[in-house]
């Protein structure tokens, strides 16, 4: 038998996961295992500090006795209109939701803007409008901009960036390291529309009944939760990778153990048919108006209520609790309570999703 | 004669100044004429607010008694690598520059990559470190930061966001609007630098001596005038457009006009022969390490000598003042004694210089 041969057959009946190599792939873009890899290998080291370190949606710092709360995303979803909503309030709705995760109130946005020539006027238009709204709704004023223009074949017609700032006017500390054993989650409603809705309409697909995405502004759920005394540790909104990698990153950050029960984590029946078809899994679709809020177990049933009175968390569920193990570990239990591990997404399942 | 063709001809014998159309054109983004009807007609109609009007390189705002210097830029630089620095550097040092302009401080930067799928992981490496040494220089930390990766031929390479919060800890409105005649204006060392180096490697020019990018945190500079107690009433930095377009966007936001004088505006030998065989006036080509500032007339001296102390402040000069005439004009007096009009840039002179 040529030995040579039985390498490589050992070698192939083993894969392992992809490993970052030499070139950017869209996977490093996908908040997942890559994406961790990428940040870990090649941000960090270069960019570690304490407030970087904080691992959180937004960054608290403290200036001149002010806690502000500081954050920026970039949105390339594709493509920009959507069933919902579009490239425009997503860019509003999703910086202002990780302000809010710090438990600070949303105040000012940056937008800069990368154009690609021969971009539709007319659709621009249309994009600022809809950020116009949105940061009206949201209550917060865009104060400074940018535009850059990249030649035709440069670019995919509009790149948006927005940064923004928050003010923390509580003294709780939100986020990972937070979170302790018997912490209750909740999530604010069912999951899995946003993703569903870009894909339907970028593959062309029709369902039955139109998935709308999600997105929405979630600063006035997190502003009732903490006005009313919960004691809320961590909160996380469920973008990209969704609900499973926003709680192992937590999980991983924390040391703990999340356990999940699948049979209350809402999903709607036409999400659920249609990620049956594309393949794909609603624990790890993203939302753009959906958070998973840890809280003191005490104050579980009060946050439920108060989740549930907001515009944006009727259908809010709890669906889970960190438990007395150490972790770092999230487990599920499905509906015929068996329990299984959730892993982080290792590649890609929806790129440019938002 | 035929009438209908010399109606044709009138028409063509008349040019107009290109319209902003139905489509996005390179020279939207070129910080001219084009880029300016952009904001006035898309932009300020849906974000007009007082923040946002004060039309500076950075927004000023009070949160809980703490004035904050707030700003963004997106890099979209080709090549990303060039004589004298990279993307990396000039996405610190030019949202530094923005927020020492209103006489900030600054302390904490954002850091948005949209990377296209393929770029090496190498450049990145390269960038990044760049873009560490480049904020330990100026003092600023990167707190927060965002990737996405978009499918190839739908990017660019790699295209950066900054935005950046600065802390202002004196008492000085320093804008456009505080302007006065009488005003001298200093620029803090020779012009053009940075955008004939972007264009020698990108056309593939070669020239007697490299012209190295003159990318440069301009934050300390800034304190030494500020800490000395002199009255700077408008700090702006020499970006895309040039001094021209700088000036003549101040010149209208302060209704004034400002007279400058060609012989003491300090520009390379051999920067202005490359200028010369491009095709480009020195007025109108971008730096990124160059300010101008309006200064009080009683403090210019000081001024002088105190920016010529600073390390990016050697080569300095006076280049001007504000006439008691109204505005809004910007004029020079060339080298032989005769003024005429500096108009602000029509079109597109350098597309993605920074």
């Amino acid at each position: 038998m040529d030995k040579t041969k039985n390498k490589i057959d050992l070698t192939l009946s083993c894969p392992r996961p992809l490993e970052p190599g030499d070139r950017v792939l869209l996977a490093h873009g996908g908040g997942g295992k890559l994406m961790n890899s990428l940040i870990e290998t090649v941000f960090r080291p270069a960019f570690s500090n304490p407030i970087l370190n904080q691992n959180h949606d937004s960054s608290v710092m403290t200036v001149n006795g002010v806690r502000l709360a500081f954050t920026t995303d970039s949105y390339v979803v594709h493509p920009p209109f959507f069933p919902g909503g579009d490239i425009g309030d997503l860019a509003v709705n999703g910086t202002v939701n990780d302000l809010s995760m710090s438990g600070s109130r949303p105040l000012y946005l940056s937008a800069g803007f990368i154009l690609e020539e021969g971009f539709p006027m007319e659709s621009l238009k249309r994009v600022v409008q809809s950020m116009s709204r949105a940061a009206a709704v949201a209550k917060v004023q865009f104060v400074t901009g940018d535009t850059k223009v990249v030649d035709k074949g440069k670019g995919d017609g509009i790149f948006i960036n927005t940064a923004g700032i928050g003010v923390i006017e509580h003294a709780l500390t939100i986020g990972p390291k937070s979170v302790q054993p018997g912490d209750v989650l909740l999530v604010n409603g069912d999951l899995g529309r946003h993703g569903i809705a870009v894909m339907a309409v970028r593959e062309g697909l029709e369902f039955q009944t139109t998935i709308e995405s999600d997105t929405a502004p979630l600063s006035t759920l997190v502003q009732d939760l903490l006005s009313n005394g919960i004691r809320a540790h961590c909160l996380r909104d469920l973008t990209r990778g969704g609900l499973a990698s926003a709680l192992n990153e937590i999980a991983e950050s924390a040391r703990v153990t999340i356990a999940i029960d699948e049979s209350q984590i809402p999903v709607r029946e036409d999400v659920r048919g249609a990620c049956e078809i594309l393949g794909f899994d609603p624990l790890y679709v993203a939302n753009e108006g959906r958070l998973v809020a840890f809280v003191d177990k005490d104050d579980a049933e009060r946050a439920l209520a108060l989740m549930n009175q907001n515009p944006h968390g009727a259908g809010s569920a709890v669906i889970g609790s960190v438990t007395k193990e150490t972790g770092p570990l999230v487990t599920m239990k499905n509906r015929i309570g068996v329990s299984r591990i959730v892993d982080m997404l290792s590649g890609e399942q929806l790129p440019r999703i938002c």
